[in-house]
């Protein structure tokens, strides 16, 4: 490609309104523009790094057994209300009106779709196992689109679904896709870790988050030093055991606490360790007014209340409730003389306690010296509270460390979830309908691309692993005028196009402005023809490295080659 | 692929509400599956065929020097305000609100996106010309959406755009894509024809549709027996010369012609041929208004108006018009005394009339002996008549026949009707800003796969071309529980896909139930095994031929690279 007709339009400034590296440097490089808040075109470059990609997680997926399919970004209402999600998924979905009023949604996922085609065309265990995907833009209305196509509102999405006879059946099929995925990230030249994972809104069980291990990535995982143990924080499982100190109980006192509302202002003014104080929570779950206590130096996961107490919804009360139910407000309520009907829920930390600090529900004051189910009692004791750095492995192996990812894909066990609701069944052998058993699995295709930038760059531009690169060559002959550099980087192009991707750089501009544009490209290896044009000798330089390296131009091939590991 | 677990469900039935064979077809053969009128997914096999009609266009738009780059669905209301298209497009354009309640088009076609890129990237001589595309779904709320993915409210669709600094290279960038699209139908098997078109809604001079020979075509193609003149009914230009007779001129007299209004009854009432009837019809032409004549056997074209009276829009006239402004009624007004303030134009074979009938403004009652220039005066004689089957071919080559087709393809020059309402200029040598003069180029491809099967399919099913087939062969053992029929088919199966795409069909069907499926699919080469396995050979059977023959396995690979001419 010759690069005075390729639109690739770099910026030598960073645009103000991109916060993280993959963002600035694919509008830098001429990769991405954007439309509107959250939505984005690919120019040549980009659509030819998004179309690698691609390629890579179609052939992962055909290899897995999975079959391609296309189906359509409008969905119809009808679809959405059967399984349910019409009301429940919010102003994320976007919704759209035809000239004849009837609605849709623009598919932010396709699992009713394809539920409704499998319900139709897929009637026996003949046809079970199945999986299906398809390469698609989807759409969801972020409330904060950002990062460049990191967040985004329309993107390019992977999506598959599997279909079995059984939850067996589904385990294997969830195990090809996770192998699969793990193929296509390390193909992509991404360090990850598949995390394990919240369903979320989903619906189902088992599920695992693929994430770019990334200091600007939104997820935060947690994992262990010493074994593979990795989740999201939002789930990860926290050791039950606590050791509890020899501490003699003393008597329960009420002290004035004036003003002392949070944690850290309790602990100082009491002279206590944060981990004697006890912090209470109200929550509303499903409508139920719900306590929740953890340990003072410990952050309640409201996710691990909704699973404790299977409820479909959890969120805190507000001080007016506080105040009505417990006579007190935030800061200064606790478990002490609850009344019966208000549910007590403690972290496991909470049972080691001895003589800890809580609050008297009332302004003002805290009870010193309390001691669970003496002073006051708890409905269970479960894992209710985030994972720590610093606390034990789960799995028993090491300590929890944390790092920041990026979501790039994510592989779901659904079960029956939609096809209960929606009425896909097949007949068994012995003529008997069952429901079938369904996974659904999403890589972000575009996503995944700008997470590759995160970690491939320095500070001149982006550094693409060979895999995914636009180009493999970069060739830039530093002065067209001169007729040996010409002639030379003519001949290479003519023949270096039989067997790698060339972009040309045939421009009339400074070699400063070359160089700086190709190290923003960051096509693996530039070849500078110069001075030794002449001799037949051009320099070669490897995008990832700092040296350079004199080739002649019949060895250049193989130079290549090598370089580009093909 | 093995058939027992692909996704390609046939139906016995002709779907009841599919009306063309295309539809019948794509639906039994299990190629499509409809979600919402007008909206539908592909199936594997229908995505194979897509994807294949999808690269041989990639292959020839990148041949022509064009750059792939993708664009979002989601279109800034603003964009379409800027271009002036927002409210001129009508209800066929879906339109979205966010959570902000912005609004948003979901692209029918993209020059506006495509503009707004370009000038903010392009701005010298230097980067022209360049053509830009993009394979993409599209949207399009249509009125009456029908016969399968014929026409469909999200469809596929390749556009892309050129942008020069002159006429003379918009020239030279819509000759290539015109080559581009000769190829691209040439190489999908399809019978079509190049014609030219009027510009529509897009703006733009000089246009091109490609239309495939069909039926059930819902355009009428004008072409010429004997040349190359093709043109679309809407827009085929008539030969302005006529014969004029040597009869006499009579003197006008006024004739009771009641209830008598049609040209029809009119000529039949008075015995004349209704080639002595002069047609005469009140327009609106931007809110003025505007009496047409043409010959009583020809139909006026409205767009040929627009064109002479360089109007936005042309609406035919109510009855209450009429009779305000020419004193009678539709049926009995005509040119005699037409007061001044309206504008007469006539269709070149009006001149010729000696002795005309025409209407007297006044119910019941017409005129004859009318000739024109001496009984009413005309503003000018233009081309203002649709034309007819018989006419001679404009170009003077031959007689006009006519033929329905199917519009896959459309190429038009823009001009600067985007960069001037959008301000996408360039500077050219002189430093001076000149607008970017523009082409716009489109291929249904979703509609172009169903255009292949309505020009290729027989009672029983659906006869791929090789280049766009979903597989080369379909390998059918007669009856698996034979041993050595299911040796040599899965021998078969391991060794022709080394070199072709083989659908095995590994079910436990009876073979009638095989072979109705088979033919409904349409692979181009079936091979049978049956009762000579044993012996090694194979019953080879092209779908598009009567005549199966034998082979030995030995020498079916010579024999499909044969068939399949690869």
């Amino acid at each position: 490609m010759k690069q005075s007709t390729f639109l690739s339009p770099t910026l030598r400034d960073v645009p103000s309104d991109a916060e993280v590296k993959s963002h600035q440097l694919m509008l830098r490089a001429g990769l991405i523009r954007q439309s509107a808040a959250g939505v984005y075109s690919f120019l040549p470059l980009g659509l030819k790094v998004l179309k690698k990609v691609e390629n890579i997680i179609r052939e992962e997926m055909d290899l897995s057994g999975a079959q391609e399919l296309l189906m359509p970004a409008i969905q119809p209402a009808e679809l959405w209300q059967e399984s349910g999600r019409w009301d429940l998924y919010g102003p994320e979905l976007m919704r759209v009106h035809d000239r004849h009023n009837r609605e849709f949604a623009l598919g932010p996922t396709h699992e009713e779709v394809i539920t409704s085609l499998i319900r139709d065309d897929i009637n026996s265990y003949k046809r079970l196992p199945m999986t299906l995907y398809q390469i698609q833009s989807k759409f969801r209305d972020e409330r904060r689109p950002r990062f460049g196509i990191l967040r985004s509102r329309e993107f390019l999405m992977k999506d598959a679904y599997s279909f079995d006879r059984d939850y067996e059946g589904l385990n294997e099929s969830y195990r090809k896709m996770y192998e699969a995925y793990s193929s296509v990230f390390t193909r992509c030249g991404l360090d990850f870790r598949a995390v394990v994972a919240d369903s979320g809104a989903m619906g189902g069980k088992d599920t695992h988050e693929f994430m770019v291990l990334s200091e600007i990535g939104e997820d935060t995982i947690a994992y262990s030093n010493e074994s593979s143990f990795a989740a999201n924080v939002e789930i990860a499982p926290v050791q039950p055991d606590y050791e509890k100190s020899n501490e003699a109980p003393l008597a329960l006192e009420k002290t004035e606490t004036p003003g002392q509302k949070t944690i850290e202002d309790v602990a100082a003014f009491l002279h206590k360790d944060a981990k004697k104080l006890i912090k209470s929570m109200l929550f509303h779950a499903d409508g139920e007014p719900v306590l929740v206590l953890v340990r003072g130096d410990h952050e309640v996961n409201d996710i691990k209340i909704k699973h404790v107490l299977d409820a479909r919804m959890v969120e805190l009360a507000g001080e007016n409730e506080s105040a009505s139910l417990l006579g007190s407000v935030t800061g200064f309520i606790g478990p002490v003389g609850v009344p019966d009907h208000i549910t007590v829920l403690a972290d496991h930390a909470v049972r080691s306690i001895v003589n800890g600090v809580c609050g008297a529900n009332e302004k003002d004051y805290h009870l010193v010296n309390v001691n669970p189910d003496r002073d006051f009692s708890v409905k269970s004791y479960e894992d209710l509270r985030l994972i720590q750095e610093g606390d034990p492995s789960p799995d028993g192996k090491g300590t929890i460390e944390f790092k920041q990812g990026i979501e790039v894909g994510h592989v779901f066990k659904l079960g029956t979830r939609y096809s209960e609701s929606m009425k896909a069944s097949y007949l068994d052998e012995n003529g008997k309908a069952q429901p079938i058993v369904m996974g659904s699995y999403g890589i972000g295709v575009s996503r995944t691309v700008a997470a590759i930038v995160e970690q491939h760059h320095d500070d001149n531009g982006i550094i693409w692993p060979a895999a995914v690169a636009p180009f493999d060559v970069h060739l830039i002959p530093v002065n067209l005028k001169q007729d040996d550099q010409k002639e030379v980087a003519e001949e290479l192009y003519a023949e270096l196009r039989r067997s790698f991707d060339v972009l040309y750089d045939d421009r009339a501009e400074r070699p400063g402005v070359k160089f700086k544009d190709s190290d923003l490209y960051g096509i693996p290896v530039r070849i500078t023809v110069g001075k030794r044009a002449g001799e037949g000798i051009v320099e070669v330089k490897p995008r990832n490295r700092e040296e350079k390296m004199e080739v002649h131009k019949d060895e250049l091939a193989d130079t290549l080659k090598q370089l580009l590991n093909v």
